[in-house]
């Protein structure tokens, strides 16, 4: 990229070599002197009041050192939404009653993992059943069993935007189309499964090492729950093998390895089982999503009414956020004259499901672009042409939310649709060959302060020292997206410096600036890329002033870190090397350390997102007629990620999202029956393998980002919805069979051929 | 103490559960997977050229991953006087010679300590023997053997004072005279013997736990000897077990295990044996003192003249400020109207003698106390009294030196008097009774920047939570003296707050602020406190404004941080808890941390130290006249620290100080042959034992002192000097014989009372 020496290059990832080697250092790997290792007892049952526990034969098992129960704990309700306390619902090892089958019941911690694990069984619980809902119509019934007293019927919130008069639109519209669309509840399939280490000083403070993407609020509610004060609780971030939303809050594990590590004295671990992690982990979001959309004949939009039902299982976990961020996607990518929103987040007696990658927008998504090629269809116009006709452009609102900077979206749909030969290939009447479109826009972090953090949102600290080295501490925590590279690259570029010149130490609550709420919502680029460049400026300053000062350098000179240097900008001559340049900031300031802390709180940008990213896919497939088998050809996807950071990591970040995609769109459903996750190994939850991959083009169309570090946002998460939607499309056009309802399985091709015929 | 809620209380060390428990972490407790053991050959011969080194055999024995020698490093030589290159004289490894039985030939690492010592004697090396010196007087004679090409002679330092008129002193005193004194080696026998264990990271930066009393030392010359940027070497400090001066160098097993990490991509960790700790250790410095010293009639001090030779052994380590301390330790009591001094630095082929507890002080105060106890005998005049006319006083000034600011030296010494009943028992003629005096003075850290450090003397930050608690991180040094604690006595007095409120992060270069010098010559307490202090009053600041605007106060209204509130001072009302105070100063701040930095480095202090502090101590012995053994009955203290910051570290600083004076009084010496240590173990190096310990009282005279944090300063290791002339002083009352070279043994005493008869 033009201007910059760092950013934008094909940077190898500071962590491939460790990884490569497994040198990396996991949770699990952690090993303590005197660990105990903990295993959780979970319900059996979907809904119960539990009537007595007996733990006394688990407590007599030799090795067994520890055995907690809810009757144990402070009372304490945990939860993200601490913004809402009501919105907290849930408690580290159930109180009285269970509400899904997995729901935590109480916790073992003994000298091995077998021992743990055969105390389980000598816990007795009594249990009192109660009746149970598993799905959104029986959660919603009038006289429905109530999941949660205080909520009314089994809705734990609503969420309404309203943005115009769409009645009026409605009625006005040339064409009025109706749909209900159903999405699945998919796993976030980490490979690394969720694994805490709690060790307690002395001084009775805790240590937690935790394979988590949110230090910081794992830290606040630890304490919380524990009734410890916030800085009695460290929490650190290990290297972490995925996350992808699942691993954003605090759960039992770590609530319970610090619990029993203050009871016993010794450090307790706790890695959970893949059964345990797909039977009972968290999970995407069912939905059913009902979409009312009037066009004028010409294709221009006029109106929207947008009803989504979140299946949300038996606790809010994150479903407060998924159901405030459905009705933003829902009006996200084209311009609405009018728009309504409704979001309703449903309590069944399933595992609670929270934030995935994309967070509402694969569901979201799915339904309006599914719905948008149906509507192209009915009007008689190309998908692509339709979308152009509205879609969202520079300075344009988001409903109820923002304003729209930077914005390529057109510019990818034209380009997407240049690279794949969409007009020609549109045009084929092959039997069981189909193309088919989805876009999507994204949020880059999250504006609205649901956590209620008293820190700005993102801090970095840079330490820079006469040897030509800096020190960047951040709470920022890759989980293998690939952040610490990036801010490390952010940083080289804006000192002037080499990657190797970098020392970085992330997310350590305890040693990192306060405060950074986390990886979600592909909020780290943005936000933690801002402060590590509001400490860097400020670094600058100083180096510039001493050099100026040095050279006697007019005031209006323009001065640079640059190759290692900080000098008069075309003038080398008039500079220094960094380390030197230190060195003179140093003296001047008598010996003291040079060090700067920055920050980015965002301001000013509205509810939702201080940016947005846009992108379009096109996807080639072939079904065959016989199974229903969709064959994915080829995909094409361009996407307007304002300045690309690191180009490896955003090829990576489409690989990974077209991979999640693809599951989403055709295979991969966590199979319930009456509660019970029914594929829970991963031989029996299929997840597209490699060799499933299709080739596929991607192009990057740069734009600008003003309120992004060195112009980037959002570049991993929004890429994981348009293919969905562009798939069922293409299977659309091969075979006729419109699906409404994910994943689109053969069985319901060939059903829908037949449907359809 | 008055005015102070938690300083001068009786406050339980805060590492005092973690060790006792077994808790703690030294640095042998460090196990990482994979890691090798480390261990060093050493040579047997004093003085030689290496001629070849075989390791072929050594490095196919299985379990062998590494061995290196001097050809394999970095030729770069390293040692603490960093100011001044030409003072560092060695290598991690030898190069082409050995200068003294013990130096450090060859290091193995290996998959266990077995197999690694198995490999040591496996290697060949050809050494050319050479002729030896291993006294002062062979060292210094005229065509003595080289030791170090390019020294003048064996002398590797000169330092002179001069201050008055000595020649003209000396002539026109009314009574001189000169007396020659020897003093012996004696070890640190800290419990902890060294170990050091290094990582190398995937980026080929090197963490390394040590046993160290200088974490930021070690970082700079370990990478200096590496080749390496300072900031790609991280040293943490794990607890330790004692240093007294012995484990403040770089030392060739930090280098051999972080170079072999490096080369073997795999941890390595040394910990030396008790065998090579006493046999090839650091130690105190032999001397040969011989002072001439003139006085009037009434016994008022006219002129001294001091000349001291430092037995260095074979490299200066740190013996040049030994040699300078000796000059300043010299003339520091008293008033010297002229005072010359000359110190020589020599090398002999023994294991280097370094740093100590005192250095330079136990030296050069057993000559100079004794040598006044001679004086006041002579003069007919009571050595108490004596000390008393000529005594320090605030205001003063140390030739060439510094002004003295508080002194309670007068104080000190009519309070032991009093405490002692010292004018009746003087008077005493009981055959074998004796009681006697000694003085000291010592220093609270140096003011000479012999290490070059680009970075304050001490620093420390200090962030503060709206939960009430602080973070104090430092990288002050505590090595079981106790200035953690200490350190969070001070913050805790400063910010109102209770010792449980601060959690405290110490001596990891890489975390830690820049820059600390480490423990050493009693720094810690004046220098690291003065940074919290200085840290803590910023935060101050920033809680005062934004109470003062909240409640309206008045510009001139006093405010304080107390009982965990910050409010007007006497108006508890207008103020709040600190937690609140520090929640209004970030919400001031828009949500940024409330972080200070505070640093302290002396200036305008002269050249030796910020402070001064003194003391006195009375020893009654009885010593047996068949056997000539030295029962000691009781021991008298009283000193001047300024401010106690903890009372019960300061009666254990007495307590470990006494200890460590009574054995180089009596017992201990490291027992030389032909460049061989002979008692290298514990059995055969006599330390007094706990039932060995005889009675104490001790009273502090409180001054306060303007420099020292709160009013501090130095308070355990300058009274490990008075120790040995007050008992010298007694045994010569009890037996007429006066001992000028310690020990004073049985067997001197038999012969010296009949030489004295």
């Amino acid at each position: 990229m033009a201007g910059f020496d760092i950013v934008g290059k094909d940077i190898p990832r500071t962590d491939a070599r460790a990884k490569a080697t497994g040198a990396a250092v996991y949770t699990d790997d952690i090993k303590l002197p005197g660990m105990l290792h903990g295993r959780l007892l979970r319900s059996p049952v979907a809904h119960a009041l539990i009537k007595h526990i007996d733990i006394r034969r688990a407590e007599a098992l030799p090795g067994v050192k520890c055995v907690v129960t809810g009757k144990d704990i402070p009372k304490v309700r945990y939860g993200n939404w601490r913004l809402f306390p009501d919105l907290q619902d849930e408690y580290a090892l159930a109180v009285d009653k269970v509400r899904f089958i997995g729901d935590e019941v109480a916790a073992v911690a003994a000298v091995d993992r077998d021992t743990a694990r055969e105390a389980l069984d000598l816990i007795r619980v009594d249990y009192e059943e109660l009746p149970t809902v598993f799905d959104l119509a029986s959660a919603l019934r009038k006289g429905a069993p109530r999941i949660h007293d205080g909520t009314q019927g089994n809705i734990s919130l609503d969420r309404k935007i309203r943005y115009g008069n769409v009645d009026k639109g409605l009625k006005e519209a040339d064409y009025v189309r109706k749909d209900t669309f159903t999405v699945q509840a998919v796993s976030h399939a980490y490979l690394e499964p969720c694994s805490s280490v709690a060790q307690c000083d002395i001084d009775g403070r805790i240590t937690l090492w935790t394979s988590t993407q949110v230090p910081y609020i794992v830290q606040c509610l630890l304490a919380s729950t524990l009734g410890l004060r916030e800085n009695d609780i460290r929490v650190i971030k290990p290297t972490v093998g995925g996350g992808f939303g699942g691993k954003m809050e605090l759960r039992p594990w770590d609530f319970c390895a610090a619990f029993m590590a203050r009871r016993t004295g010794r450090p307790v671990k706790f890695t959970l089982t893949r059964r345990e992690e797909l039977a009972t982990g968290r999970r995407r979001h069912p939905m059913e999503i009902t979409s009312t959309v009037g066009f004028r004949k010409d294709g221009t939009l006029v109106a929207k009414d947008l009803k989504i039902l979140l299946d949300g299982g038996a606790y809010n976990a994150m479903g407060p956020t998924a159901t405030f961020l459905c009705g933003n996607f829902g009006a996200m990518l084209y311009r609405y004259p009018s728009y309504r929103f409704l979001g309703q987040h449903v309590y069944t007696n399933k595992p609670p499901a929270s934030a995935m990658r994309g967070f509402g927008a694969p569901q979201s998504l799915f339904a309006s672009e599914s719905q948008m090629n149906m509507a192209a269809e009915e009007l008689g116009i190309d998908p692509i042409d339709i979308r152009l006709k509205n879609a969202q452009m520079p300075g344009d609102r988001i409903p109820d939310v923002a304003t729209i900077s930077s914005c390529g979206f057109r510019e990818c749909m034209e380009k997407v649709s240049e690279m794949s030969a969409w007009k020609k290939k549109r045009k084929s009447r092959r039997k069981g060959y189909g193309v088919g479109v989805g876009c999507y826009s994204f949020i880059s972090g999250g504006v609205f302060n649901w956590f209620n953090t008293q820190y700005p949102f993102s801090a970095a600290e840079v330490r820079a020292f006469d040897d030509g080295t800096v020190h960047l501490l951040t709470m920022a925590s890759d989980i293998g997206q690939g952040s610490d590279t990036v801010l490390k690259q952010i940083l080289a570029e804006e000192l002037g410096l080499a990657m190797e010149d970098i020392r970085l130490t992330a997310a350590d609550t305890a040693m990192t600036p306060q405060g950074d709420l986390g990886t979600w919502g592909s909020r780290v680029t943005l936000m933690a890329g801002n402060a590590v460049i509001d400490a860097a400026r400020q670094i600058k300053d100083q180096l510039f002033g001493a050099v100026s000062a040095r050279f006697d350098l007019n005031v209006i000179y323009d001065l640079e870190c640059r190759d290692g240097r900080v000098q008069a900008r075309g003038k080398p001559d008039r500079g220094m090397t960094f380390g030197e340049a230190v060195a003179l900031v140093q003296k001047a300031n008598r010996g003291e350390a040079l060090v700067a802390r920055g920050s980015y709180t965002p301001r000013r940008k509205g509810l939702v997102t201080p940016a947005f990213s846009f992108g379009a896919q096109v996807s080639e497939v072939e079904v065959d007629p016989e199974t229903g088998l969709v064959d994915v050809k080829k995909m094409w996807t361009a996407h307007d990620c304002g300045t690309v950071i690191n180009q490896k990591s955003v090829e990576g970040q489409l690989e990974g999202s077209l991979h999640m995609g693809l599951g989403y769109a055709l295979c991969e459903e966590l199979v319930m029956d009456q509660g019970t996750t029914i594929n829970d190994t991963f031989l029996d939850y299929k997840m597209p393998t490699a060799q499933d991959m299709p080739p596929g083009e991607s192009v990057c169309i740069e734009t600008y980002e003003p309120e992004g570090p060195m112009g980037a946002k959002e570049a991993g998460e929004g890429m994981v919805s348009p293919t969905a939607p562009a798939i069922a499309d293409a299977v659309h056009m091969a075979t006729g069979f419109r699906c409404k309802d994910l994943p689109i399985t053969p069985e319901k091709i060939l059903k829908g051929k037949v449907d359809s015929r």
